[in-house]
């Protein structure tokens, strides 16, 4: 997985200056937008969750900005609370799809879990997705953390976090196998002769593993990008031992520039320590970005979505990440001091320690602390004019802590558009970020090379 | 999954005489067509078992004749020899969103293994799909024959035929149960309140069974059918017990309008027995329809196709599929006297079956049988003019033999243009088959009712 070979396109071709270090931009888009209470907008449908049309009009404006992609979350449960936001969601390599039909250019990131598919099949989705978009697909891999998924899938309870993460390295491994099962030149086509393809450029992988065996060769031929991005988002420790290894991006939710700064410093050590190029794997922190013309402006719609959140769900939903009883929260009173420790805990890890941290650093009350995170879930939220926001994206790019940014509007379709047309000029005239795409597949955008097909190790098939 | 309610559409509305019925048409597609040989036509494109494009024109072409539906046949394998013709193909249900997108009303039905999926993911999917689609999902369900599958998901042989049944039977009772875990009204949407579901109409589906447990409820919002199609090809003993409790529409191989007939009303009566109407269950056999615009040419088309086959890839598939050694085949000899009855066979019996009859009632050597099966792998092929083969559809269709025809063209997409421009116009002129849409769903096209989520049934989740 992580034997890349010659990139076919220079690795910073933007049409920007191609020694300098330039930005990339994701959106992560979902329904009417990140804060909880967004739906409760006058502008938004809240029925957009199940809208394609809704989908492919977003992902239209962020080509308009030339964004390097688009990415939506997923995980195969029903998750919180009904009564409080949209819930349910369609299947992200399904919507991905649809949006490929009706863009050219644009990255389709998908998330799909480890925990719950078999790497044949998933494999040969994204191999089709990546087909289908002309080499656009990325594939965010996630263990889902938590038992209710588990329940869906014949289990009482989830894998513990290390297996989980045990499972996943083994599923990639598999994948890229694959994925390579195919060489490029496999399908002859000769119509003269009447040999389609060639049988000795197709190969079985015989994998014999703990969590899988599958034998390949896959049912589909070699896609454009050869491998979708592989794309990461867990903090934990485990996460980033994961990332250092397979991660060529990684969508991390970091509150100070001194936090994300020692984020960075880490994961690329830990690639480098693994013999990777640590400029082969893109570290996206996620911003908020609540946006106005004038301070006052942004700031007055950031309080009038707090003011939209019903505090009794937001407060159920915290109990549950915290694996506390709702009656243990009091809502004008700070976080109960006895809560365990990251290591006690088999779910999402990370995301518990940011919640902890950032209401004890900031001493928040529970109110506060919902209101922090019914935002955008606990990523950085900044609140301000668009020059104010680049300002913000700017400054830690600039000092080690991002090679680009996670941008997750807090209202659909209009914190985007925003974003896209106020934003985005801004970091082009600093000569930031590209002003046209000029590459045609996601990895050229992200600057990433195209992974050979390592021909040697692979047995060929009978 | 067999308790539908009051329809929404008449069923034979089809803006024809809403008493007279009238004939379902699907168009099979694969690559360069069903003939193993198309691809080395000049006319084909080799390359075309990836290009969405493609598809997506074959699609177009089928929606201006105003067909049911495309479907796709699919197995999480490679399949056979490649190099023999084109291998590899897209995954079905990515491929169809990505005709989804470009197409209005044609119905999209995808072929999934209940025997290689998890009843929640595959669930989501197809409701996912009949989201994006606007209500024209269908599912052809297979419970894919063969140990070369099941090497791919950690098994080293296939589960028995029986056990195949049961699970994917198990499988689709699950299915029912999460497409039906939200009631259609179940999101509320009331941006006042600050509501948006309302929690007692989303059901956990609380599965144990032998093959599964799920909780559910599913994770996305009841799509615009309900349920997809459910379609069935296998005509086994199994293949029908299930097709009569669970299909919608079934696709089958018949040769003779004898065995068509038999097939007909066998499988009517057994759907009857469990008292389900038989006009619920429509009944399409396949058709190979080799066009010209003179019998002469219709007739050196096929001769032309047959002589581009290779008989020796043919050979090895056959000897595979009756379990023989290739050099057991002698191409100019009959079959060899004692083969296996259909009892000893695990695979694909109905297929196996076919081969062996069609060899022995009309005396074929291997090369003969090789020429037949070539052009539609054992579907019936008719050779002949747009009238022909219009009169040979009527004949089946007023004798009790079809309900509509699965049409595979022999070679794409000529084979499917010559259908829809000049032999579905005959079908509209003798008031057989719709000039337009009347419905926008997939059921609508098929005279089928939307099903109804059965409330009471199901358990209130917490």
């Amino acid at each position: 997985m992580s034997d890349h070979g010659t990139p076919d396109h220079g690795t910073y071709d933007h049409g920007l200056d191609p020694k300098r270090r330039t930005l990339h931009l994701n959106a992560f888009l979902m329904s009417t937008g990140h804060h909880e209470a967004s739906w409760r907008l006058p502008e938004s449908d809240p029925y957009a969750n199940t809208d394609v049309g809704h989908y492919q009009r977003l992902a239209k404006i962020a080509e308009r900005g030339k964004l390097d992609s688009i990415f939506f979350a997923d995980s195969p449960v029903l998750r919180g609370d009904v009564g409080r936001r949209p819930a349910g969601s369609l299947e992200p390599t399904v919507l991905l799809t649809a949006i490929a039909a009706v863009t050219e250019r644009i990255g389709l990131i998908a998330t799909a879990s480890t925990t719950y598919n078999d790497p044949y099949n998933l494999a040969r989705r994204f191999a089709s997705v990546d087909h289908v978009s002309g080499g656009r697909a990325g594939w965010n891999v996630v263990t889902t953390a938590g038992p209710e998924a588990a329940r869906n899938f014949g289990l009482d309870d989830q894998p513990a976090h290390a297996e989980r993460y045990q499972r996943a390295a083994e599923f990639l491994e598999v994948a890229g196998r694959l994925w390579d099962s195919w060489s490029d030149d496999a399908a002859l086509a000769d119509k003269e002769s009447g040999v389609w393809g060639d049988e000795t450029k197709i190969r079985t992988v015989d994998h014999a593993g703990r969590f899988f065996r599958v034998r390949g060769p896959l049912n589909v031929p070699r896609s454009p990008q050869g491998h979708p991005l592989i794309v990461q988002a867990g903090s934990s420790e485990d996460g980033r031992s994961f990332a250092a290894r397979y991660a060529e991006a990684v969508f991390t939710a970091q509150q100070t520039l001194a936090d994300a700064q020692a984020f960075y410093r880490d994961l690329k050590r830990r690639a480098a320590a693994l013999g990777r190029d640590p400029e082969l794997i893109k570290i996206l922190p996620g911003i908020v970005p609540v946006l106005g013309s004038t301070e006052a402006e942004a700031k007055a719609l950031d309080r009038e979505l707090d003011e939209l959140i019903r505090p009794e769900y937001a407060r159920d939903q915290l109990a549950k990440t915290l694996r506390l009883r709702p009656d243990e929260l009091e809502l004008d009173a700070p976080l109960p001091a006895d809560l365990p420790g990251e290591d006690e805990i088999e779910g999402a890890k990370s995301r518990y320690t940011l919640i902890v941290n950032l209401a004890r650093t900031e001493r928040l009350t529970v109110r506060q602390l919902i209101g922090r995170l019914g935002g955008g879930r606990g990523h950085r939220t900044f609140t301000g004019t668009p020059e104010q926001v680049a300002d913000a994206i700017v400054d830690w790019f600039e000092h080690g802590a991002a090679d680009g940014f996670n941008v997750m509007p807090p209202v659909l379709p209009s914190g985007l558009e925003t974003f896209v047309d106020e934003v985005v000029p801004i970091l082009v005239r600093r000569g930031l970020f590209r002003s046209d795409y000029t590459g045609r597949t996601l990895r050229d955008h992200y600057g990433l090379p195209r992974p050979v097909a390592d021909v040697a190790e692979l047995a060929v098939t009978g």
